[in-house]
């Protein structure tokens, strides 16, 4: 036997008892004649003591430990006279009666604690070391209470989990695909897939009324910031449902998320915003609503004054940021220099401080009147103190600016707690969306998603104005889940391939089993996919998705710990039926 | 809203009240001038009645529908005067009000029964209508709650679900790999997990003590009957554990399965058998011992008398047959020839018959004595009355036959019962295992299962004669899992090594980033995995595992549904550097 009790075990009634305990040497310390150390396991960390003078020959073989190895000892639980309240153990101290060395460790190339002296690159070739530390281990142990509380939820509705085929079939719409050479299929190839998104609907027709599934996906993306090649979803599918059935029941899995693991009670519903009025009033589909700030189009207000950055604008929207009419020169550059940087893409920014003393002062001054310009705070609703900021320009790209600019002021107003949650339902997508690059239309959301009972007179004639069945969930500016209400009729599908500009070919190549199966009776059915590594990064407040991440892969899409991808032999390759084709052979 | 219950939700309780359900056609009967039709969806069964007397309009509704329509129906919950005890709502019909048709479908290409017309290719090529018959929605629906119940327990034990990566490394040994080309790597390739193995090794050095993960593995191999390319495991791994905790731990976790699944209390500690008596008794290291029957070997009672066969033979061992003296010619030819059949390989089979009166009767009763082949049956246990079968050769073999059958007649005796449960742990399996081919040893287990301490001294001098730390679980003759306790000491994972015949380069390569890993503090360690598909299968009593997968593959790897693996485009190829050879290329 190892042990009778963890780490993070041991509290005052245990005190007189006899012990073994097994663990790590985070610590070693000498204070007189004593000497401590901290034995860490997952559960916690428990102090251990030698007296010197006592006991010469253990005192001497703790002297021969080093950080991390990994010790069984034996002894005694005392009270500690010198307590510490911030450990669960901190109560307590074992009296050392005897020690093993089960494993010794080399010196670890950073150190084992909250804040390492390991850079990332450091850290994740050594990613079984850097779990060690409480960060990481704690944002697995969430992930892992995550999974629990939603299955246990999802089974408590009457969802049953189904496992989907991960070696399935390319389609060349949408992300890259993985593919996976068959060999005993010579020449023919498997594909990872992106989302369950079919086999789900197939579920549906195959009658299994509510189902989920937290399983892999896999994109082949170039990796953006915060992106991974494979990468985990919670997906869910409901038949006989329509939008509110869905948007209630995941609202309360989010809702039982939120109670059950943040010991937060939400006992509101959850506002669902129209797309177009997120863009309106926050400039995004995925608005940070901690704060409101919204947006106020004065383009009414401010055009035919000569100023002709506003009037040859097509759109001119001002937010309010309260409190802020003190702002010094040097602030008001700063964010100008903000809006003008590359990935925000304004081209200036104008802003009126709404002074204390009723005055106000901008950098438009000398176009517009005072009077003029209090009516344009008093629009945004700006209060003596306030602080007005002014973009203008194309709609689209000015509304995402004074998005990020939001953002931004929401950040510097310390409005963006960490621990503060506003979630949201977005709805009512457009279900198309224009490509210029190829001159047609795309897929918002999917080709499976339906249109508004409402609109679907507008597909022949204004397909850009049709809305669909679409619906994102958005906690703190954070897009964790999104579905939609499928098309379960042949002939509406059928439509919307043509939409898409796919062949009949093309539609019957891809789709055609699915297309096959709408003809046996498909059920009315939708559902909703989260992104379950970012649902955790959210409430654990990681900076990234990979911190969530057990084994993550880097940017370049490696992993640098067990050095993949990596090069086959040629009778791997021979026997898959494949060759590498060298740079030069491909022109 | 499309329901307010489910199709097999009403009880008496409910007549009265007003419903809206919706499902499948299932049945529509006419009888005199009622048309009665069974509405099904995932819960059960529903009946609805339409009086054509008094409801012309809807009776003719209800004419234009067919097999596999999707509907939904208003109506009145009404006592059933013709009651049927078989369906849980066979108490109450639905006296049908209105109805709308929600979607049409074809004549579906077999029957969508518990017994259907439809040959497996035909149900396979249209899974999602095989799926909405019961045998094969209840197979789902039990792996979805075993799956539940299983993390439940483990959870319960402290176990967190670890997931770990998909997109791994190729590493010769073992099966093949499925691999994946990296595009963003050009000429480099991930390889898909045949098991999370090294993961979960790295995670208990991480110290996250206790680890499970329900995960696809996968491997390319031939396939053999009942093996798919993707297969799902229960991946486990406790740290500061010896075998028993290992041991106790699992056979809890099917306890609770056999209790909470099956309804089955087992009170006793499962059986523990040492391999060598597995062989030794069964002939197998997955022994059934829903029944006894055990080997009796009698190499020194019948050698020397003459009997060639018997005195050329390496081992001569027999087997009871309660009540079988009265067996046939026909039948004990038939036996003849199944122990004759490749599969089985023996060279023939020796019968004595035990009469009821005391006398004998043998297939060789001219080489012994009445006294003798009584001799023989007593030290086989046999009554008059019983059959004594016997084979003889070459050790391995013949135990092998002998298992087989002995298995056989335990089918004829009717003593493999599917509703009895007979669970064991065999143990001590050997470390290594001789490889004529390759003319060296080769892990039994896997390269990282540690010998048990006491035979440690023979690796050097006997290593074929090492036990290891390693275990299987066995329940009805199926080995449902296994694992061992692991090496978690540098040098002796390096000796390992050398014994399997890998260089110190070849190790680097393919386990230097574990070997490193245990230069950092690992603790002690061992696990256990189990065959996910299989359990279930057993406890559904499916033939195959076929039926206890969503959406399983073909013997060829091919998902018949969806045609996959299927050819790529050059360009998709292109764009990941490697090219299909030709055949002809090949040479």
């Amino acid at each position: 036997m190892y042990r009778t009790h963890t780490c993070g075990e041991l509290r005052l009634e245990n005190v007189s008892g006899k012990v073994l305990l097994s663990g790590w040497v985070q610590k070693i310390r000498n204070l007189g004649g004593m000497t401590f150390i901290d034995l860490r396991d997952r559960y916690g960390i428990t102090q251990l003591v030698v007296d010197g003078e006592t006991n010469k020959d253990l005192s001497d073989e703790v002297r021969e430990l080093g950080r991390e190895y990994v010790i069984q000892i034996e002894g005694v639980v005392a009270e500690r006279s010198n307590k510490n309240p911030k450990m669960p153990t901190g109560d307590v101290e074992i009296l050392l009666e005897s020690l093993k060395v089960l494993n010794s460790s080399e010196l670890p190339p950073f150190t084992i604690e909250d804040d390492t002296d390991g850079g990332e690159e450091l850290r994740m070739r050594y990613r079984y070391l850097d779990i060690r530390r409480n960060p990481i281990r704690e944002n697995l142990e969430l992930r892992h209470r995550m999974g629990f509380e939603i299955r246990n939820f999802l089974n408590s509705l009457n969802f049953i989990e189904i496992e989907t085929p991960v070696l399935i079939k390319s389609t060349p719409e949408g992300a890259r695909d993985f593919v996976v050479p068959s060999r005993m299929n010579r020449g023919e190839f498997y594909a990872l897939p992106q989302s369950p998104q079919v086999f789900k609907q197939l579920l549906m027709i195959g009658g299994m009324d509510k189902y989920f599934q937290i399983v892999k996906c896999f994109r082949d993306e170039d990796l953006r910031a915060d992106r991974q090649p494979e990468f985990t979803q919670i997906d869910c599918e409901m038949s006989f449902i329509d939008q509110d059935d869905v948007l209630n029941s995941f609202e309360g899995l989010a809702k039982h998320l939120f109670k059950n693991i943040k010991g937060v009670e939400i006992d509101y519903d959850f506002p669902r915003l129209p797309y177009s009025e997120a863009m309106k009033y926050y400039g995004s589909d995925k608005p940070d609503i901690r704060f409101e700030m919204k947006f106020v189009e004065i383009s009414d207000t401010v055009k035919s004054n000569g100023f002709k950055v506003f009037d040859d604008a097509e759109y001119v929207g001002a937010i309010c940021a309260a409190g802020c009419a003190g702002y010094s020169r040097k602030q008001l550059d700063k964010l100008t220099n903000f809006v003008k940087s590359p990935q925000v893409g304004a081209t200036g920014m104008i802003y009126i401080k709404y002074n204390q003393d009723g005055t106000v002062k901008s950098s438009v001054d000398k176009f517009f009147s005072q009077e003029k310009l209090i009516e344009v705070c008093e629009q945004c609703g700006a209060k003596p103190g306030d602080l007005v900021l002014i973009l203008a320009g194309g709609k689209s790209k000015t509304l995402s600016a004074l998005g990020d600019l939001r953002l931004e002021m929401g950040d510097q107003l310390g409005l963006r707690d960490n621990n503060k949650f506003a979630p949201l339902w977005v709805v009512d997508f457009p279900l198309l969306e224009w490509d210029e690059d190829s001159n047609r239309f795309h897929a918002m959301h999917h080709p499976f998603t339906s249109p508004k009972d409402e609109d679907v007179e507008l597909i022949e004639t204004a397909p850009g104005r049709v809305r669909a069945n679409a619906y994102d969930i958005v906690i703190n500016g954070v897009e964790i889940g999104g579905g939609s209400i499928r098309i379960h009729n042949e002939q509406l599908q059928q439509k919307m391939f043509e939409l898409l500009g796919f062949s009949q070919e093309e539609a019957e190549e891809q789709f055609g089993f699915l297309m096959n199966a709408f003809k046996y009776g498909a059920p009315p059915h939708g559902g909703v996919a989260f992104g379950f590594d970012r649902w955790v990064a959210l409430f654990s407040g990681a900076e990234s998705i990979r911190d969530v991440i057990a084994f993550p892969k880097n940017n370049a899409g490696r992993d640098v710990m067990i050095d993949s991808p990596s090069s086959l032999a040629q009778a791997q390759l021979k026997e898959l039926s494949i060759d590498v084709v060298e740079e030069d052979e491909e022109n």
